[in-house]
Protein backbone atom coordinates (compact mmCIF):
# COMPACT_ATOMS: atom_id res chain seq x y z
CA UNK A 1 0.00 0.00 0.00
CA UNK A 2 1.30 3.04 -0.99
CA UNK A 3 0.21 6.85 -1.52
CA UNK A 4 -1.59 7.67 -4.60
CA UNK A 5 1.42 8.49 -7.63
CA UNK A 6 4.38 6.89 -5.90
CA UNK A 7 4.86 4.08 -8.23
CA UNK A 8 3.70 3.97 -11.88
CA UNK A 9 3.08 1.27 -14.21
CA UNK A 10 6.86 0.68 -14.68
CA UNK A 11 7.68 0.72 -10.89
CA UNK A 12 4.81 -1.88 -10.34
CA UNK A 13 6.00 -4.30 -12.82
CA UNK A 14 9.49 -3.86 -11.89
CA UNK A 15 8.79 -4.68 -8.03
CA UNK A 16 6.12 -6.95 -8.60
CA UNK A 17 8.90 -8.86 -10.77
CA UNK A 18 11.19 -8.73 -7.55
CA UNK A 19 8.67 -10.13 -5.33
CA UNK A 20 7.97 -12.89 -7.49
CA UNK A 21 11.61 -13.53 -7.74
CA UNK A 22 12.49 -13.10 -4.19
CA UNK A 23 9.54 -15.76 -3.25
CA UNK A 24 10.44 -18.56 -5.97
CA UNK A 25 14.06 -17.98 -4.83
CA UNK A 26 13.52 -18.08 -1.17
CA UNK A 27 10.53 -21.17 -1.04
CA UNK A 28 11.23 -23.06 -4.13
CA UNK A 29 7.07 -22.63 -4.80
CA UNK A 30 5.90 -22.49 -8.18
CA UNK A 31 5.89 -18.88 -9.88
CA UNK A 32 1.86 -19.30 -10.01
CA UNK A 33 1.62 -19.03 -6.69
CA UNK A 34 2.85 -15.62 -5.95
CA UNK A 35 0.02 -13.06 -6.02
CA UNK A 36 1.06 -9.29 -5.95
CA UNK A 37 -1.35 -6.12 -5.40
CA UNK A 38 -0.69 -2.83 -5.41
CA UNK A 39 -3.48 -0.55 -3.40
CA UNK A 40 -2.98 3.46 -2.89
CA UNK A 41 -4.20 5.49 -0.84
CA UNK A 42 -5.01 9.66 -1.59
CA UNK A 43 -2.54 11.87 -0.03
CA UNK A 44 -3.00 12.60 3.98
CA UNK A 45 -4.70 9.35 4.45
CA UNK A 46 -1.99 7.79 6.30
CA UNK A 47 -0.50 9.03 9.80
CA UNK A 48 3.12 7.83 11.62
CA UNK A 49 3.40 9.51 14.73
CA UNK A 50 0.39 11.97 14.62
CA UNK A 51 1.35 13.30 11.67
CA UNK A 52 0.82 12.68 7.86
CA UNK A 53 3.23 10.51 6.17
CA UNK A 54 3.97 9.09 3.21
CA UNK A 55 4.08 5.97 4.34
CA UNK A 56 4.38 2.33 2.05
CA UNK A 57 3.18 -0.73 4.00
CA UNK A 58 3.85 -4.02 2.37
CA UNK A 59 1.48 -6.90 3.55
CA UNK A 60 2.39 -10.10 2.62
CA UNK A 61 1.11 -13.48 3.31
CA UNK A 62 2.89 -16.99 3.34
CA UNK A 63 1.83 -20.82 3.84
CA UNK A 64 2.40 -21.65 7.09
CA UNK A 65 5.17 -23.94 8.01
CA UNK A 66 8.83 -22.49 5.91
CA UNK A 67 11.42 -21.69 8.45
CA UNK A 68 12.17 -18.67 10.41
CA UNK A 69 15.50 -17.75 7.98
CA UNK A 70 13.20 -18.29 5.00
CA UNK A 71 10.68 -15.39 6.39
CA UNK A 72 13.51 -13.64 7.35
CA UNK A 73 15.31 -13.55 3.66
CA UNK A 74 11.90 -12.78 2.17
CA UNK A 75 11.60 -9.72 4.56
CA UNK A 76 14.86 -8.25 4.13
CA UNK A 77 15.07 -8.41 0.15
CA UNK A 78 11.44 -6.97 -0.13
CA UNK A 79 12.01 -4.37 2.05
CA UNK A 80 15.63 -3.63 0.13
CA UNK A 81 14.01 -4.05 -3.22
CA UNK A 82 11.56 -1.39 -2.20
CA UNK A 83 14.31 0.83 -0.72
CA UNK A 84 15.97 0.41 -4.23
CA UNK A 85 13.40 1.01 -6.79
CA UNK A 86 12.29 4.19 -4.62
CA UNK A 87 14.78 5.50 -3.04
CA UNK A 88 12.82 6.11 -0.06
CA UNK A 89 13.54 7.04 3.92
CA UNK A 90 13.54 3.65 4.91
CA UNK A 91 11.71 4.43 8.31
CA UNK A 92 8.80 5.22 5.84
CA UNK A 93 8.63 1.42 4.60
CA UNK A 94 6.94 -1.12 6.81
CA UNK A 95 7.00 -5.02 5.97
CA UNK A 96 4.92 -7.31 7.44
CA UNK A 97 5.06 -10.55 6.59
CA UNK A 98 2.07 -13.02 8.22
CA UNK A 99 1.33 -16.93 7.99
CA UNK A 100 -1.90 -18.24 6.67
CA UNK A 101 -2.06 -22.24 6.77
CA UNK A 102 -2.56 -24.20 3.57
CA UNK A 103 -6.03 -25.53 5.06
CA UNK A 104 -7.25 -21.96 5.15
CA UNK A 105 -6.40 -21.07 1.46
CA UNK A 106 -8.13 -22.29 -1.97
CA UNK A 107 -6.92 -21.53 -5.55
CA UNK A 108 -8.73 -22.31 -8.83
CA UNK A 109 -10.91 -24.37 -6.57
CA UNK A 110 -8.56 -26.57 -4.69
CA UNK A 111 -7.11 -25.96 -1.19
CA UNK A 112 -3.52 -24.69 -1.51
CA UNK A 113 -0.70 -27.29 -1.20
CA UNK A 114 1.15 -27.90 1.59
CA UNK A 115 4.28 -25.78 1.36
CA UNK A 116 6.94 -28.66 -0.06
CA UNK A 117 7.45 -29.33 -3.40
CA UNK A 118 5.72 -33.00 -3.15
CA UNK A 119 2.46 -31.44 -2.44
CA UNK A 120 2.98 -28.89 -5.05
CA UNK A 121 3.44 -31.08 -8.19
CA UNK A 122 0.34 -33.43 -6.92
CA UNK A 123 -1.61 -30.36 -6.61
CA UNK A 124 -0.58 -28.62 -10.46
CA UNK A 125 -1.62 -31.96 -11.58
CA UNK A 126 -4.76 -32.48 -10.14
CA UNK A 127 -5.60 -29.02 -11.14
CA UNK A 128 -4.99 -29.95 -14.74
CA UNK A 129 -7.40 -32.88 -15.01
CA UNK A 130 -10.02 -31.52 -13.10
CA UNK A 131 -9.64 -27.95 -15.10
CA UNK A 132 -12.23 -26.16 -17.13
CA UNK A 133 -10.72 -23.04 -17.57
CA UNK A 134 -13.21 -20.03 -18.84
CA UNK B 1 -10.55 -7.17 -3.58
CA UNK B 2 -11.30 -7.66 -7.31
CA UNK B 3 -10.47 -5.26 -10.67
CA UNK B 4 -12.76 -2.17 -10.63
CA UNK B 5 -16.00 -3.10 -12.64
CA UNK B 6 -16.01 -6.69 -12.39
CA UNK B 7 -18.52 -7.01 -10.10
CA UNK B 8 -21.81 -4.39 -10.79
CA UNK B 9 -23.88 -3.36 -7.78
CA UNK B 10 -26.60 -6.36 -8.82
CA UNK B 11 -23.67 -8.75 -8.79
CA UNK B 12 -22.23 -7.56 -5.06
CA UNK B 13 -25.80 -7.82 -3.59
CA UNK B 14 -26.10 -11.35 -5.15
CA UNK B 15 -22.33 -12.23 -3.83
CA UNK B 16 -23.30 -10.45 -0.54
CA UNK B 17 -26.20 -12.68 -0.01
CA UNK B 18 -24.52 -15.94 -1.17
CA UNK B 19 -21.70 -15.38 1.59
CA UNK B 20 -24.19 -14.70 4.01
CA UNK B 21 -26.48 -17.55 3.21
CA UNK B 22 -22.93 -19.83 3.39
CA UNK B 23 -21.98 -17.75 7.27
CA UNK B 24 -25.30 -18.46 8.77
CA UNK B 25 -25.87 -21.85 7.24
CA UNK B 26 -22.34 -23.43 8.17
CA UNK B 27 -21.77 -21.99 11.57
CA UNK B 28 -25.58 -21.00 13.03
CA UNK B 29 -24.28 -17.53 13.64
CA UNK B 30 -27.01 -14.55 13.58
CA UNK B 31 -26.91 -13.30 10.21
CA UNK B 32 -26.60 -9.49 11.84
CA UNK B 33 -22.42 -10.97 12.18
CA UNK B 34 -21.88 -11.34 8.82
CA UNK B 35 -19.97 -8.20 7.23
CA UNK B 36 -18.84 -8.09 3.74
CA UNK B 37 -17.14 -5.74 2.25
CA UNK B 38 -16.13 -5.17 -1.82
CA UNK B 39 -13.02 -3.32 -2.25
CA UNK B 40 -11.69 -3.08 -5.92
CA UNK B 41 -8.44 -2.12 -7.45
CA UNK B 42 -7.96 -0.38 -11.33
CA UNK B 43 -6.66 -2.50 -13.87
CA UNK B 44 -2.91 -2.87 -13.84
CA UNK B 45 -2.65 -3.26 -10.35
CA UNK B 46 -2.34 -6.76 -9.99
CA UNK B 47 -0.10 -9.35 -10.44
CA UNK B 48 0.34 -13.15 -10.75
CA UNK B 49 3.34 -15.19 -11.81
CA UNK B 50 4.60 -11.63 -12.67
CA UNK B 51 2.41 -10.76 -15.14
CA UNK B 52 -0.71 -8.44 -14.96
CA UNK B 53 -3.58 -10.55 -13.58
CA UNK B 54 -7.07 -9.68 -13.24
CA UNK B 55 -7.42 -11.47 -10.04
CA UNK B 56 -10.04 -11.60 -7.77
CA UNK B 57 -8.80 -12.29 -3.26
CA UNK B 58 -12.06 -13.15 -1.26
CA UNK B 59 -10.08 -12.62 2.23
CA UNK B 60 -12.49 -13.58 5.30
CA UNK B 61 -11.92 -13.59 8.96
CA UNK B 62 -14.55 -15.91 11.34
CA UNK B 63 -14.33 -16.16 15.08
CA UNK B 64 -11.60 -18.76 16.40
CA UNK B 65 -13.04 -22.10 17.64
CA UNK B 66 -14.75 -23.51 14.70
CA UNK B 67 -14.30 -27.00 13.18
CA UNK B 68 -11.77 -27.41 10.25
CA UNK B 69 -14.61 -28.78 8.44
CA UNK B 70 -17.06 -25.80 8.92
CA UNK B 71 -13.81 -23.90 7.67
CA UNK B 72 -13.50 -26.13 4.93
CA UNK B 73 -16.92 -25.94 3.58
CA UNK B 74 -17.02 -21.72 3.81
CA UNK B 75 -14.17 -21.59 1.95
CA UNK B 76 -15.45 -23.89 -1.22
CA UNK B 77 -18.90 -22.67 -1.16
CA UNK B 78 -17.38 -19.11 -1.25
CA UNK B 79 -15.37 -20.44 -4.03
CA UNK B 80 -17.77 -22.03 -6.11
CA UNK B 81 -20.37 -19.24 -5.00
CA UNK B 82 -18.00 -17.11 -6.77
CA UNK B 83 -16.96 -18.45 -9.51
CA UNK B 84 -21.01 -19.65 -10.82
CA UNK B 85 -21.67 -15.65 -10.41
CA UNK B 86 -19.07 -14.60 -12.59
CA UNK B 87 -17.59 -17.53 -14.30
CA UNK B 88 -14.40 -16.58 -14.36
CA UNK B 89 -11.26 -18.59 -14.53
CA UNK B 90 -10.72 -21.05 -11.39
CA UNK B 91 -6.92 -19.89 -11.07
CA UNK B 92 -7.77 -16.39 -10.71
CA UNK B 93 -9.81 -16.75 -7.56
CA UNK B 94 -8.27 -17.44 -4.51
CA UNK B 95 -10.03 -17.10 -1.29
CA UNK B 96 -8.56 -17.07 2.41
CA UNK B 97 -10.54 -17.73 5.42
CA UNK B 98 -8.21 -16.60 8.93
CA UNK B 99 -9.22 -16.89 12.67
CA UNK B 100 -10.11 -14.13 14.77
CA UNK B 101 -10.20 -14.93 18.83
CA UNK B 102 -13.66 -13.32 19.62
CA UNK B 103 -11.09 -11.37 22.67
CA UNK B 104 -9.79 -9.27 19.37
CA UNK B 105 -13.03 -8.00 18.20
CA UNK B 106 -14.95 -5.65 19.32
CA UNK B 107 -19.03 -4.87 17.79
CA UNK B 108 -21.63 -2.35 19.11
CA UNK B 109 -18.63 -1.28 21.78
CA UNK B 110 -18.72 -4.95 23.29
CA UNK B 111 -16.30 -7.60 22.67
CA UNK B 112 -17.33 -10.54 20.02
CA UNK B 113 -19.05 -13.21 21.91
CA UNK B 114 -17.63 -16.99 22.04
CA UNK B 115 -18.85 -18.63 18.43
CA UNK B 116 -21.41 -20.84 19.94
CA UNK B 117 -25.48 -19.84 20.22
CA UNK B 118 -25.25 -19.46 24.24
CA UNK B 119 -22.81 -16.66 23.97
CA UNK B 120 -24.42 -15.38 21.02
CA UNK B 121 -27.49 -14.98 22.36
CA UNK B 122 -26.20 -13.56 25.80
CA UNK B 123 -23.99 -10.87 23.59
CA UNK B 124 -26.70 -9.41 21.69
CA UNK B 125 -29.77 -9.67 25.14
CA UNK B 126 -26.53 -7.12 26.72
CA UNK B 127 -26.90 -5.15 23.65
CA UNK B 128 -30.05 -4.69 23.62
CA UNK B 129 -30.59 -3.56 26.70
CA UNK B 130 -27.28 -0.98 26.52
CA UNK B 131 -28.23 0.15 23.58
CA UNK B 132 -28.85 3.62 23.00
CA UNK B 133 -28.73 3.81 18.63
CA UNK B 134 -27.85 7.03 17.02
CA UNK C 1 -12.33 1.26 6.54
CA UNK C 2 -15.21 3.91 6.57
CA UNK C 3 -17.15 4.65 3.68
CA UNK C 4 -16.09 7.28 1.45
CA UNK C 5 -16.88 11.37 3.25
CA UNK C 6 -17.64 9.67 6.61
CA UNK C 7 -14.38 11.54 8.04
CA UNK C 8 -13.13 14.92 6.71
CA UNK C 9 -9.45 15.61 7.14
CA UNK C 10 -9.80 16.81 10.80
CA UNK C 11 -11.36 13.96 11.38
CA UNK C 12 -8.77 11.99 10.60
CA UNK C 13 -6.30 14.16 12.11
CA UNK C 14 -8.21 13.94 15.39
CA UNK C 15 -8.67 10.06 15.32
CA UNK C 16 -5.42 9.50 13.91
CA UNK C 17 -4.21 11.30 17.08
CA UNK C 18 -6.58 9.20 19.35
CA UNK C 19 -5.29 6.03 18.66
CA UNK C 20 -2.05 7.43 19.02
CA UNK C 21 -2.20 8.75 22.23
CA UNK C 22 -4.18 5.55 23.08
CA UNK C 23 -1.43 3.37 21.76
CA UNK C 24 1.34 4.81 23.72
CA UNK C 25 -0.31 5.30 27.15
CA UNK C 26 -1.35 1.39 27.58
CA UNK C 27 1.91 0.07 25.78
CA UNK C 28 4.94 2.49 26.75
CA UNK C 29 6.07 1.65 22.88
CA UNK C 30 7.62 4.68 21.50
CA UNK C 31 5.16 7.22 19.12
CA UNK C 32 7.12 6.45 16.04
CA UNK C 33 6.01 3.01 16.07
CA UNK C 34 1.63 4.34 15.22
CA UNK C 35 0.84 4.02 11.67
CA UNK C 36 -2.96 4.43 11.43
CA UNK C 37 -4.07 4.48 7.62
CA UNK C 38 -7.99 5.73 6.33
CA UNK C 39 -8.90 3.63 3.60
CA UNK C 40 -12.39 4.16 2.14
CA UNK C 41 -15.14 2.40 -0.05
CA UNK C 42 -17.51 4.20 -1.84
CA UNK C 43 -21.63 3.95 -0.87
CA UNK C 44 -23.04 0.49 -1.27
CA UNK C 45 -19.88 -1.52 -1.23
CA UNK C 46 -20.64 -2.62 2.35
CA UNK C 47 -22.98 -5.27 3.70
CA UNK C 48 -24.17 -6.45 6.66
CA UNK C 49 -26.65 -9.32 7.13
CA UNK C 50 -27.28 -9.25 3.41
CA UNK C 51 -28.59 -5.38 3.61
CA UNK C 52 -26.11 -1.96 2.45
CA UNK C 53 -25.00 -0.88 5.47
CA UNK C 54 -22.92 2.17 6.53
CA UNK C 55 -19.73 0.16 8.40
CA UNK C 56 -16.38 1.32 9.88
CA UNK C 57 -14.25 -1.46 9.87
CA UNK C 58 -10.85 -0.60 12.20
CA UNK C 59 -8.26 -3.16 11.98
CA UNK C 60 -5.37 -2.82 13.49
CA UNK C 61 -2.31 -4.97 14.40
CA UNK C 62 -0.01 -5.16 17.44
CA UNK C 63 3.43 -6.28 18.25
CA UNK C 64 3.14 -10.33 19.66
CA UNK C 65 3.21 -10.47 23.32
CA UNK C 66 0.89 -8.01 25.09
CA UNK C 67 -1.06 -8.92 27.93
CA UNK C 68 -4.76 -9.37 27.26
CA UNK C 69 -5.84 -6.36 29.59
CA UNK C 70 -3.45 -4.27 27.87
CA UNK C 71 -5.26 -5.45 24.51
CA UNK C 72 -8.83 -5.24 25.94
CA UNK C 73 -8.07 -1.52 26.60
CA UNK C 74 -6.81 -0.52 23.27
CA UNK C 75 -10.04 -2.20 21.55
CA UNK C 76 -12.56 -0.75 24.02
CA UNK C 77 -10.89 2.48 24.08
CA UNK C 78 -10.84 3.16 20.33
CA UNK C 79 -13.90 1.78 19.37
CA UNK C 80 -15.01 4.58 22.08
CA UNK C 81 -12.84 7.09 20.36
CA UNK C 82 -14.53 6.47 17.45
CA UNK C 83 -18.22 6.34 18.54
CA UNK C 84 -17.53 9.58 20.35
CA UNK C 85 -15.80 11.09 17.39
CA UNK C 86 -18.44 10.46 14.67
CA UNK C 87 -22.02 9.85 17.30
CA UNK C 88 -22.29 6.70 14.83
CA UNK C 89 -24.61 3.91 16.17
CA UNK C 90 -22.30 1.41 17.78
CA UNK C 91 -23.42 -1.51 15.73
CA UNK C 92 -21.97 -0.16 13.08
CA UNK C 93 -18.80 0.11 14.12
CA UNK C 94 -16.33 -3.13 14.50
CA UNK C 95 -12.30 -3.12 15.13
CA UNK C 96 -10.09 -5.86 15.20
CA UNK C 97 -6.70 -5.77 17.08
CA UNK C 98 -4.72 -8.82 15.68
CA UNK C 99 -1.17 -10.02 16.66
CA UNK C 100 1.89 -9.86 14.56
CA UNK C 101 4.96 -11.63 15.86
CA UNK C 102 8.12 -8.88 15.85
CA UNK C 103 10.34 -10.92 14.12
CA UNK C 104 7.36 -10.35 11.47
CA UNK C 105 7.91 -6.93 10.81
CA UNK C 106 10.41 -4.83 9.46
CA UNK C 107 10.69 -1.26 9.35
CA UNK C 108 13.76 1.02 8.65
CA UNK C 109 15.00 -2.22 6.87
CA UNK C 110 15.42 -3.60 10.88
CA UNK C 111 13.31 -6.30 12.09
CA UNK C 112 10.88 -4.60 14.60
CA UNK C 113 12.03 -5.02 18.59
CA UNK C 114 10.09 -7.11 20.65
CA UNK C 115 7.26 -4.75 22.77
CA UNK C 116 9.74 -3.54 25.41
CA UNK C 117 11.35 -0.42 26.48
CA UNK C 118 14.80 -1.83 26.49
CA UNK C 119 14.20 -3.66 23.48
CA UNK C 120 12.61 -0.94 21.43
CA UNK C 121 15.33 1.47 22.94
CA UNK C 122 18.41 -0.87 21.60
CA UNK C 123 16.51 -0.73 17.96
CA UNK C 124 16.46 3.11 17.87
CA UNK C 125 19.90 3.29 18.47
CA UNK C 126 21.23 0.79 15.75
CA UNK C 127 18.64 2.74 13.30
CA UNK C 128 20.44 6.02 14.44
CA UNK C 129 23.61 4.78 13.72
CA UNK C 130 22.67 2.92 10.89
CA UNK C 131 20.66 5.75 9.33
CA UNK C 132 21.24 7.35 6.09
CA UNK C 133 17.75 8.93 5.44
CA UNK C 134 16.96 9.96 1.68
Amino acid sequence: LTQTGTLDSDARQRFADEVTAIHVSETGAPIEFVNVIFPELPEGRAFRAGKVADKAIIQAWIRAGRTDEVRHNIIQRVSDAYLELTGTDPMHVLVVVEDAPSSHIMEGGQIAPEPNPEAEKAWFAKQQTAGTPA
